[in-house]
């Protein structure tokens, strides 16, 4: 399988600038480095945007929606249809990602990317549908290849009609983080006990079981090696429209938010293809699903928050989202010592 | 020193409000647990304010800004007269407390507890000063029994003002990590090594030279044993009014942002005096300051935020603020799984 003609990702470096930047974040009214992982972000947000005074405008959250053959193999507490229920209540405005992205002001768009359920036209839902969800993966691929470029050029699309420079990715699939375990076991090659956890909350029992599923499905799709093979051996149909969303978000020079352990699958298999990406990506919060610490890990980030969450569906993107603002509201509009006439550090 | 006479606080315990409030998280449309930190966020903010919708109204932040006679003693790296500069700064919107309470919706107040400079009346600045600094506790205690009374007295009445029901705790004072240290050690009974950080940037012989200051400090003033003693001992006038300030507000049932190393010793002292303060205290943020680790440890306190900041002026409440709405809000507007007719967690 050959990769899709995504473009080039071009790394943020620009020494200049960044000189730039480190100068300004130095003469604002606070002692040197006080600001923490805010003076960082400032720094990566503004060589992302290309100037000394960045601003966050109109961010968006995608969600995406997909289910997964892998199901019927039981590795999931709840049953398959709360994919589409879910969806539904999204289009309600009654999840919590709904809640978060109103309070802070994103705007919000729900994708089916391949939910085994038919939801017909309906106001507010973005139709991208591969499939009626993927196929079982314990048996054979969850996609196929032309399923799996299909998904990345939605994703693409989308990204393509959006207006701000902000950019989240969330997602809903009943049986994702095995995928998601999956994906991330033949991308960085850690053991699979490193990989597999609780999703939304399986027993002791219920997660040997998840990992002996995908050692399984590893074993089979082992001649699954490029990052696209990867992702099409054992999905979803989200994952993939994801991955594709942060190749567009990145061309297109947005900040991406990545957070929890779905959208940084997605992400490993973004960055196999595209290393640049990381230079886009600001890590929204540390997830309580096992495996997502070691993702970040081998990815060499840090997240934001630690708040314990492990609900997916973009939750930790929009409660970022205020840490973003402060950044770069901070380096736009703090007073320089000379400016306030402060004195600086004593001799 | 007797303690004046404070208003006893209240713990929060209601179990039966409180299974109302478990139970209304546990029916939300997520798994058991998956909003982390966000769901006991809700809880604590239900039961401070008798609810099971509690709501976060006008929230406050109250900058109390003091100058200290220990600074003779060469324990800061910057000049005394950057406190006045900086309330300066405060009062022309320039400083990071200014970008962050705006941005996030909180009034702001200015309070000159004790600045060693004349502003005269200036619009903004709420006077409250005690003395134009304390004392060099190194020679003498920073503050008489009265200055300190006075100051806890004015950090009361500037909160029985307020409209709102969170309230957080900000400073600025040249030389407020040594005496917030001081007090540490006196009330931990911590050794001086784990109390004593770099502040806004010490050198690693500033640090040795800071905690030889506050070890003799310790000896000369070893009489001092009741929390308020201790206060008075070690000053300074910021930290005395915010303690003040605290109490106040927990006894109306205010929700109580507590921030960084400075805030946070001003907490040792409240909670000595009436434990159930506790009850009411969201932690923010935890500190870079060598030293606020401990205190939360002691407090068994785990901070919302980890952003690295050690820069007070109350930024980290600042940056919470939107961690408190996010937490009343989805208790507020989530759907519930019967609501949304969503299924369950499978047998």
């Amino acid at each position: 399988m050959n990769a899709p003609s995504f473009p080039a990702i071009l790394p943020t470096h620009a020494p200049a600038l960044a000189a730039e930047l480190d100068a300004a974040i130095a003469n604002k009214t606070k002692p040197p480095g006080s600001l923490g992982m805010l003076e960082g972000l400032a720094r990566q947000i503004g060589l992302i945007q290309r100037t000394v005074a960045p601003a966050v405008t109109a961010p968006a959250i995608l969600v995406f929606a997909g289910d997964h053959g892998v199901t019927a193999e039981g590795v999931s507490a709840y049953p398959q249809s709360v994919t589409w229920q879910m969806v539904e209540n999204f289009l309600a405005g009654g999840a919590a990602i709904n809640v978060f992205a109103r309070q802070n002001g994103c705007a919000l768009q729900i994708v089916d990317a391949g939910v085994n359920h038919a939801f017909g036209a309906r106001p507010g839902l973005v139709d991208r549908k591969v499939a009626n969800g993927t196929r079982n993966f314990a048996l054979e691929p969850a996609m196929t290849v032309a399923q799996c470029e299909q998904a990345m050029r939605s994703g693409a699309e989308l990204v393509a009609a959006l207006q701000g420079n902000v950019l989240g990715f969330g997602e809903m699939g009943i049986g994702n983080t095995t995928s998601a375990a999956a994906i991330m076991h033949a991308i960085t090659r850690l053991p699979v006990e490193q990989c597999v956890g609780a999703g939304t909350g399986l027993d002791t029992a219920g997660i040997l079981h998840k990992q002996q599923v995908i050692a399984q499905a590893a074993a089979r799709h082992a001649s699954a090696r490029t990052p696209l093979e990867v992702l099409a051996a054992f999905g979803g149909f989200e994952i993939a429209m994801m991955a594709g969303a942060m190749l567009a978000g990145a061309e297109r020079r947005m900040a991406l938010l990545i957070d929890g352990f779905i959208a940084t699958s997605a992400l490993l298999v973004a960055a196999s293809l595209q290393p640049a990406i990381l230079d886009y990506c600001v890590f929204s919060h540390c997830s309580d699903e096992h495996g997502h610490r070691q993702m970040l890990a081998h990815l060499g980030a840090r997240p934001l928050l630690q708040l314990g969450l492990r609900l997916g569906e973009g939750t930790g993107c929009a409660l970022a989202v205020p840490l973003l603002h402060a950044a770069v509201n901070f380096l736009r509009e703090m007073a320089t010592f000379d400016s306030a006439a402060v004195s600086g550090k004593s001799a």
